[in-house]
């Protein structure tokens, strides 16, 4: 399926010299694609108007066609926001080397020689998408060959393990984000749980610090018992402060960073969707178009038969206006197509757009994981490290001990008498 | 008080050369002690009936008399024991070079210079337990002189804290030792509500180990996920160990050591108190002898002065028997001196070996709780220890973690097909 050495992404649309500079890899790619294809929408205008009077009929949708559908579709996109500003999804995207690539090959659409024609059984339509035909198919690279990037695999819709209709390829990424989401919320109620065991814990020491059990030990060793106890205090601190910490820098940031993260994906989800309902209303209108056209010219053909036969100025008059209508309807049909691949086009960069900016979050997700569960187990290790310094002064004082040290404080304080007794005489 | 060069026990039991031979150290006293006065009070029985036959009054309590009071005293303590036994409390115990000392010291009480005469004033009986008399007091070398040892310090009585009576210098050593093995069970008790923390901990944890919170995190990802939860139950493992060595290692030890202990103390305790109630009776017979000697006295004299005025043979007959009276008297009260000195002496020599045993005990009791505090100090040590390990395979695990190896397999197994669109033909 795939040749490396080729850049094949649409099957008309090969071998144009790039029109997008390489985007500077610090640009922001929405901006950068808006901003290029707006200049672009004016720059081909003027071939616009020089397309749109030519005959159209069986004319494929040419390079200026498609940059121009990519430039009305920014430009219809970019006042839904304020200027300057890119939905959330796409804050911080920076494009790979390769994804610039890709959205050059993506800007070749449409720009296939004029002259050369295709048959209808180059394409074919699956739920209002338009793919190039399995029978003829020219080899296809992907966007990002050695990425295994969600923008390359996920075009086709897919069955829907229920059985009755079809989940949007999209929808499965938007799935697999939300449960990533889903799992990182849960990932952040364990270490609640984590946190609450240990404050338990910390309590419970506490509570058994305060205890007076044995707290009349005397001399040395009472010392070292006391320290004990208060041992127990220190650890039941280390574990607050494990706890604590764990609350802050665990349990926190993994909960606040899926904070507008739904309402960012039912955004993507929407508008995605919108533009597949647009794609298949356009189907609509270009199949509805296609039935009309195809009447004109049976009516043309009639009419054409007719006059053959009869030779009367009326039929000729006839003829003349159904040419008409069937050029108008070639016409309609034309741009009934045109809006359809405009519709696909935006689609297809929406498409492209968003799911390397799911893939970017995703990234971002696993990572953002990962450094807060480092962070747990450096906490983790933290803990065992102070847990550990408690128990130091116990040790010392329990080198202290004397017992015979503490026999002498004792018996100097409570010593009754040091005279022995002696016979008695008589 | 005390002259380091002067051995000075009993006040009339100098300068004798020392009977026993000082005891190997190895030796456990109660026996030493026990066979050494055995053999001594057959070696000393013809001493015995010598000393009998002689006449007693005014005759101190002499060597021979103090050793065989002593064997006595063995002898009728030993026969309650199994033949090479000793009481639970003298077990294991080994007279210092010092002790070996003042057990010659007290082996030499009574034996003074038989021809010494001592006015009464040299005593005084403070509880029917006699002292040498303040004003005319020897001086004393402590028998252990530069470690505070019970045996020299508890002499006297101490007046009740109530105000009422007195308590015996020996109760206050006993409540002392019991004081002690309540702190040690006290002790204990405190370790076992560290137990149930730790097991309450353990338990927690492990049940957290079980959560199944984002048990579906996926990748290298969702096995760093799965260890975190798994380092959990290690934990635990790690806690439960902690408690269960803190059980057999220092919870029961503190507690079993004191099995049989207040037993063996109301045994200690019963015994001193029968040598003390023994000790008053026979002072109250020295008493009534003195008070019989007083008016056997008084009436010898009242005959005698009658004879000189009426020079009657019958009077000479009543003189003869009221003298021969009095001698009985003198030797009565003789014979009950002897009697409360040979108590007081077996008295003596309990409290100086019941107090070492105390003293023994103490040192034991100190040295076994601070082993045991070691070892909670070391188990928690290795706790620590253990709980570090539970971490470093999350962190190997963590190092692994891969976004894009993640995707890869998410992809592989999700992707709906890498097909692009392409746009429609007319």
């Amino acid at each position: 399926m795939q040749t490396p050495a080729l850049a094949g992404g649409h099957p008309h649309c090969h071998a144009g010299a790039p029109l997008l500079r390489p985007a500077a890899p610090a640009l922001r790619l929405a901006c950068s694609l808006g901003s290029e294809l707006r200049r672009r929408s004016l720059e081909w205008s003027p071939l616009r108007r020089e397309r749109k009077a030519r005959p159209s009929f069986c004319h494929p949708a040419g390079k200026a066609t498609c940059l121009l559908r990519a430039g009305v579709t920014m430009s219809t996109r970019l006042p839904m926001r304020p200027p300057g500003s890119v939905p959330a999804v796409l804050l911080g995207f920076r494009p790979a080397p390769a994804l610039t690539g890709a959205l050059c090959l993506r800007q070749n659409l449409g720009s296939s020689s004029p002259g050369k024609k295709q048959s209808k059984e180059n394409t074919i339509t699956i739920n209002c998408v338009t793919f190039p035909h399995p029978d003829t198919m020219p080899e296809q690279q992907l966007l990002k060959p050695t990425e295994w990037s969600y923008c390359d695999y996920f075009w086709a819709d897919k069955k829907d393990p229920q059985g009755n209709g079809t989940v949007a390829g999209f929808e499965l990424l938007l799935q697999k984000q939300l449960k990533g989401k889903q799992m990182q919320k849960e990932m952040s109620e364990f270490i609640r749980e984590r946190i609450k065991i240990e404050e338990e814990y910390a309590k419970n020491l506490a509570k058994l610090s305060q205890n007076s059990l044995a707290a009349q030990e005397e001399g040395s060793l009472g010392e070292a018992w006391a320290q004990v106890k208060k041992s127990l205090a220190d650890e039941a601190e280390v574990h607050l402060k494990f706890s604590a910490k764990l609350h802050s820098e665990v349990e926190k940031p993994l909960m606040n960073f899926r904070e507008n993260f739904k309402k960012d994906m039912k955004k993507c989800d929407h508008h995605i969707a919108d533009l597949r309902k647009q794609l298949a209303s356009r189907y609509a209108a270009v199949e509805k178009a296609r039935k009309a056209l195809t009447e004109r010219q049976r009516d043309l053909e009639m009419k054409t038969q007719q006059l053959e036969i009869k030779l009367s100025n009326k039929t000729e008059e006839d003829i003349k206006k159904a040419r008409r209508k069937s050029t108008q309807a070639g016409d309609d049909l034309m741009r009934c197509v045109d809006l359809y691949n405009q519709a696909q086009s935006k689609w297809f960069e929406e498409m492209v757009t968003t799911t390397l900016e799911l893939e970017r979050l995703e990234v971002e997700r696993v990572e953002m994981i990962r450094q807060h569960l480092c962070q747990y187990t450096q906490l983790r290790h933290e803990t065992d490290m102070f847990n550990q310094s408690t128990v130091e002064p116990v040790d010392q004082l329990l080198r202290k001990v004397d017992p015979a040290k503490d026999r002498e404080l004792w018996v100097r304080e409570h010593k009754t008498g040091n005279i022995r007794p002696v016979d008695m005489e008589i």
